[in-house]
């Protein structure tokens, strides 16, 4: 499917420093980047980094002075994501796991699976079926954690969101991932702009490891699975943050959108009992 | 019924220090101390303190010089519980709670209620009865938190517990005062003597307010709940630590253990579905 | 010297309630309530508590429906603080602490002493006279840590504060209370009502215990030390809280004052390399 | 200089799992790994594979049965480290820092950076030269943070550690990323076998990017900077742990050894006021 996006942030500076962004639409396989456009105002000279493994694109670029500074992207993009019949997958034994995927074992900044060992065996460790477990975690995330705007800071972690069951999406996938690798499922962080997302702003979900592909899960519920623009992957907020500020600049607002710019586009959302899973790249 | 108790506990002061101890058998209308012997190797004078509202008996004594000490405490106590009927039990609402009973509903130390308010209720809050509200709590703690010696340690709470699942006695009763508070019913940490406790040690479990009573509640089922002799209640393990040290005095060993003096014991156990709880003074 | 202190709170109910307030003056050898008026718009009828060793003056009244109300107290108090020379101080040992006072060297819910032991100790350990030590731990607050309004809430404790060094005067007063236990030195919190508070709000502070009294700390040095009007004392703020929710009620605004209502008021704010104190009793 | 060095591992599996180690020696342009042996009894298939951007080497195998396990590494390595000059080096902009050093500016599963700003700022902030900077940091550990084995865990932290003020090798060096990134500058995990490390053990430091160069730090001091075998870098110990364990295996004791294997060495300790660091690759 064919989207529009865009993203206008503004900061103000206090001092000179240095922005880091990571908003633009990523190029894979099946995500093109039709055309896009990036202008900062003032003019500032911005330099494109690529990710070491083509999991985000940043921007970077020096403030040299005090100021307000208005960041504005557009772009359109094609995506496509496969459905993925998941009703017999088995379990990948870590013996077979693909090495560039064992980090998504790993305990992370915001994801300490390593603490959630035995709560995550004792909840969700009966489960056979591996889509099965995660989509019962995802469940009981949805049921537990409430959507509270403001309720949880950049520094919250699925630890505390386990025992406080209050947050935003990036609390919900934070939580998602930690359980996923608690019980060995290999799990990565996702954001995006989401169609349909209200109110509209960048989203974030989580990637789990199933039959060999990487297939995403969204306990939030709050926008269709297949409708995602992927701006990066990481294996939490403290990889795939949105922007990443050097000196005293401070958020001051910003306008997200992701429009349809196609027709005929059909909402899959998670379904109870589904055998079938969403899979971009 | 009448129990024989005794703790042996050995220091080693590598400087001059205090220590207090909570180890003498509580003196209650319901639970009669017949004969008692507190004594220090070397010979220290030692002062009895008793808490500002009887809720335990401290020891307190300088250590003027290195060297090691050893404490002996053996008493003979008559202690008497009894049966509450708690089928019918309700809530009491907080407007009704007496003074010396509200500060049993704040946060402590180990148990940060506050924190766990949405958990609690997301778990527990459906349950009308609040007699079998508690014990489903303390079935959760007994199901999922996994009885481990050696696994937690003094800086360990409530909050830390519910999240990682393994804990001693102390760990046990602190989740389920938190738990308990948390959806404002009162709970205290209670410590004693406990027969066919095994091994033998010091037990900790914890009280909540029910219907105008303090019923004992112990997540770990290693004693009967009938057979406890009281050292102490309090807030949590700050309040009721066995030993507070002062100076670098060290915990070298302990022999703790409680006999039957008397025939005819009865032990209750917790029974699911249970309409009665237990209830010393 | 007497003061005119009032304290306008407004909270809408959701649901039926039960608020407990601590908002009154206590009533002290040597602080007199001259006159006091309490009212609740629409007219609730409320229940005086008085803490159980004369440390707060609790009101609670049960909220039966669904509605906006409005909270209204004045008084008009004659208080009186006292000067003691600090000079030759020496740190009370453990073993001669009046059994009263010892509580407050244990850890408490927002005041973790138990692990601040080392940092305390390599901190401030070497110095000698215990008042000396206390001041050099609060211009250790006030240097590092920043006041900065909304970065903290209701769960913030010392813990936290002496890592990430902002907060509010709770923060601030819970820091210092935790600092003092870890080096056995008794401390315990302090709210009221402050002259020349800006901007005027209810104030926490704390009480450390030297030298058999309980000296005042204010490590914000936003208000003299001998402006304050005592409302209560307890641990930390777990135990005087100015408000205790109970139900689905949710708090709007608040209006607190404190005036001079005498001449000759002379403040005495924190010097350094003092060698006097202000106590309340 | 030449150093043979080797480590025996011994497990026991309860059940079948994966055992995934980062033991052997690295290689790099600067340090050459002359022979090895890497063997497993009983006899299991193992799996080498290295890490994304040669910063491990790892070995993966499966264990099909439960039993004793026993693994013995040996190695003969030549490496070479030099000495760079940092007597004038200045902080390196981070809109000047390589895309693949950024990564090692943000928080981490052990060191938590982001909450550590104002106090890295406070303590630090001052400091002009960035490697004095590093250098003063350090030795704030070495004085403050106690060696005392067994007093934390795999899950201890840095944001523990700072307020603790106890640990071990891994301990110190999580400290020491996180107060470098919590000052901007960027800081990674590094594992080792140490020359004259006593007693024997695999070794935990950190490297600091100053001057273009990852500049080698040791906050306990205990082995000469120019002695280490490199193993791995990461993160923190997340990404380099010793051992990843899949399934009910339990450790039970190793043996490590590095000797010299040359002549001549001569030891470089980190001294006061040093205008020069260690450099490996």
């Amino acid at each position: 499917m064919r989207f529009d996006v865009f993203a206008d942030l503004e900061y103000t500076a206090q001092t000179a420093g240095t922005l880091i962004l990571n908003i633009h639409a990523l190029r894979t396989p099946t995500q093109n980047v039709i055309s896009e456009a990036f202008t900062i105002e003032p003019y500032l000279k911005a330099e494109e980094l690529v990710g070491l493994h083509g999991e985000n694109r940043l921007v970077r670029f020096e403030i040299p002075e005090p100021g307000p500074i208005k960041i504005s992207y557009k772009a359109t993009v094609d995506n496509a994501c496969k459905l993925v019949d998941l009703a017999n997958v088995e379990e990948t034994p870590v013996h077979q796991l693909p090495v560039e995927v064992l980090q998504y074992l790993n305990p992370s900044r915001y994801c300490q699976s390593d603490k959630l060992f035995r709560l995550a065996n004792n909840m969700f460790g009966y489960i056979q079926n591996p889509f099965e477990k995660v989509n019962y975690l995802v469940d009981w995330i949805f049921y537990n954690v409430q959507y509270l705007s403001g309720s949880t800071n950049s520094q919250t972690s699925a630890y505390d969101t386990v025992t406080q069951q209050q947050g935003v999406c990036r609390d919900f996938a934070h939580l998602g991932i930690a359980l996923c690798r608690a019980l060995t499922i290999p799990a990565r962080y996702f954001t995006g702009y989401a169609y349909k997302l209200y109110p509209a702003d960048f989203h974030a979900c989580f990637e789990a490891y199933l039959g060999g592909e990487w297939i995403l899960f969204d306990a939030t519920r709050l926008a269709p699975l297949n409708s995602m623009i992927k701006i990066a992957t990481g294996r939490d907020a403290a990889d795939s943050a949105i922007a990443n500020i050097f000196g005293d600049i401070y958020f001051d607002r910003m306008a997200v959108n992701c429009k349809l710019a196609d027709e005929g586009f059909s909402p899959f959302y998670y379904q109870p009992k589904a055998t079938q899973g969403i899979s971009y790249i």
